[in-house]
């Protein structure tokens, strides 16, 4: 049962009801709850981090966060919880797979933690979400977590005083609305020449940096 | 005294004067608390303004904490506080002014809720803000806060059934790096004109409907 799985037992087992609930199948569903569940969210991670990290500098416990609560990380929280088998949709929603949708369970996500500081006070919503963030927060590594992965491999070259990577355009395909970039990222020095695609020539140079970290970072 | 006019007696007094450190002064400085208190005061705002407007979507939810924790209300906080003489900054940031400078204030608030909440928990954090907020939200009215001015004069016309403002550029005076805009503001069914001036077509525009507005809203 899902108040298992979350640890929380519902005085108010409506408010578990009303954070499942999309706005496609009832007048009262889960927005305002979500609106609430995502600063107590903000707030509770913010204070998981400040404590973890004792030295590090604001600017790096921003950062951490964004990654902690952005849409992603929070599906993944609710693949996890199995919200798509408790989520109430509207019809339309559930044919076109609203139940397994990053927004609409990322949503649900916030929401229950709005309706468990709700139901039992922010201590409550602080356990819970300690809970779902108990194993991400000790993998952590705050030296690479959200950083992209350019700037990942220009600090680990620079640590190294190896010059930085040179980015080439190689080719682009396709109509003006869908270009498809295919650029090289080139570090002379270690004679290594690694490529990548994307939609953006910003996209592209990242996936060819990607590809370029993974391997000198596994050597 | 500033824990008198807080409401809040810290048992951690070191909190508090870390709160009031900018971090010109000494490198122990309040952008870590900043960084805290910003997460703990949107919770705290978001939950009065939830408990305070049970019918509202969440949209208008949260256009009115975006009013109530933007650096200008937040500074008004700590003017009404007299932070300015209490901060500590170093010698070139009081030279320069930063004891009254919008940002330096602000973040002293952010900062003075998270230094509350290290040192006696969310309730308390809770029991100042909603001191702290207590007049702003009653004089709150969530039809027209946070919305900006062409808004406002549109969505007041469109409910009289009048058609929407005709906006023209007057006149464009300076260089390109500092231009000055004047538009009027015309509502031919009222055969009302007013005038803005702004730094951008969009500013002057908000002003010639601003004056539109409250000549309007007031008969």
């Amino acid at each position: 049962m899902l108040a298992a799985r979350l640890g929380h037992a519902f005085s108010q087992p409506a408010l578990l009801r009303q954070a499942l609930t999309h706005r496609s199948h009832a007048s009262v569903n889960n927005e305002r709850l979500e609106f609430l569940g995502d600063s107590v969210l903000n707030c509770i991670v913010a204070t998981l981090l400040y404590r973890r990290f004792p030295q590090l500098p604001e600017g790096d416990l921003s950062r951490l966060r964004s990654h902690l609560v952005k849409e992603a990380a929070l599906c993944e929280l609710g693949t996890m919880l199995e919200l798509g088998r408790y989520l109430l949709l509207g019809e339309g929603e559930v044919r076109s797979g609203g139940a397994n949708r990053p927004s609409v369970l990322a949503d649900a996500v916030e929401a229950i933690v709005g309706a468990t500081y709700l139901d039992a006070g922010f201590a409550a919503a602080e356990a819970l979400v300690t809970r779902l963030y108990e194993k991400t927060l000790t993998d952590l590594d705050p030296k690479s977590l959200g950083k992209d992965p350019k700037t990942l491999l220009q600090e680990h070259l620079q640590a190294r005083k190896i010059a930085v990577p040179q980015y080439t355009v190689l080719a682009t395909e396709g109509e003006a609305h869908c270009q498809l970039f295919r650029v090289e990222c080139s570090i002379a020095a270690l004679s290594l020449k690694t490529q990548g695609e994307g939609s953006s020539r910003r996209a592209a140079e990242q996936m060819a940096a990607k590809v370029a970290y993974e391997k000198i970072s596994h050597d």
